[in-house]
């Protein structure tokens, strides 16, 4: 008695929004989750896949700017005007970089919700089409701020003698290691997004 | 009576197909192209634009890495040992670039056909599938090739007086130029398959 109730309240609920909107109700694909599907448990397993992706792709984007923001290093010697120091703001990409890295986290952690409901819905593809979309747009600049760094420090490492830009990781190790850790992290990052995406692609599969 | 014994002998074969391999028959989705759908028309139209967007991608791609592989420059003075030249081998980074944007261009090339079964099947996931995976890894590719070479040609042009890396955009405008362009193509080339995958995923949600 109480659940016929419930169901034909929303039922109500849904055919208002359907007139007022002009949209299918939303109460159809509920009922979709309702009903049993062999493929279900499949779908499900491919959400808590995303899921856990996703917190491994934010511990890395954390740790990848932690890493280059604290990346410091002050040179034993000075002179009397100047003192030989590394700090990422001396290079312009460190920044972009550390930019990035902390809008992709931000990013990853306001996706965590949505995750969640596709965990809890796994038949509902809204959710699913949105994340695809956001993902696809935070994979581009995750690989784009590794790759624009990685380019930097490759150079800083071993110079270019075509085009008198010396290295200077002989003298900053510590500073060119910590930043190289940091887009090693990054580049996983990028790549652990787009796995996200193609999971994301196999659950919107029509079954 | 021709109709009914095609239809006949395509079950049998898919018949002998899912008890050799286990595997639900492929006749089934054919089955369904040939059904009348409302959302067919959609998926059509989706499989046309991944085509054409297919297309100016590789446009893109193919324009960056001519105009790289292209882009030299020798300047009008020389000393006794040495005249002044620029080639894209001078730098390691534009090499990388060159070589990625090949490759996305074979990939693009290679695509297509899987592109025009999905115009001639809308209602097929598994060439849509394959094209996703593959798509993700290229433009993966593509943006970290133009993001590498983005952050080279910004340290060209404007220099970074803290690590004494000089610009040498001044001497060799006309290169620089190319790259540039060439830098810009490949990031839109990047930004178009992002694009592809987002298309993919709608045409493979279920209607």
């Amino acid at each position: 008695m109480e659940a016929d109730k419930t169901v034909e309240t929303s039922i109500n609920i849904a055919d208002t929004k359907s007139k007022s909107k002009g949209k299918a109700p939303l109460s159809i694909s509920s009922k979709t989750v309702i009903e049993p599907s062999p493929k279900r448990g499949v779908k499900k397993g491919l959400a808590i896949g995303d899921f856990v992706l996703r917190l491994c792709a934010m511990a890395a984007t954390t740790g990848a700017a932690v890493t280059v923001g604290n990346a410091q290093q002050t040179l034993p010697f000075f002179t009397q005007f100047f003192q030989f120091q590394a700090q990422f703001n001396d290079i312009p990409t460190l920044v972009f970089f550390m930019i990035a890295c902390a809008i992709v986290t931000g990013y990853l952690v306001l996706s965590l919700p949505f995750s969640v409901i596709c965990i809890i819905r796994p038949l509902a593809t809204t959710p699913r089409l949105l994340l695809v979309i956001f993902d696809a747009m935070m994979a581009g600049l995750t690989i784009a701020a590794g790759s624009a760094t990685a380019s930097i420090i490759y150079l800083a490492h071993n110079g270019n003698p075509n085009t008198n830009w010396l290295p200077f990781c002989q003298q900053f190790g510590d500073f060119c290691q910590s930043v190289s850790g940091a887009v090693v992290g990054s580049l996983i990052a990028g790549a652990l997004i787009l796995f996200i995406i193609i999971l994301s692609a196999f659950a919107l599969k029509r079954s």
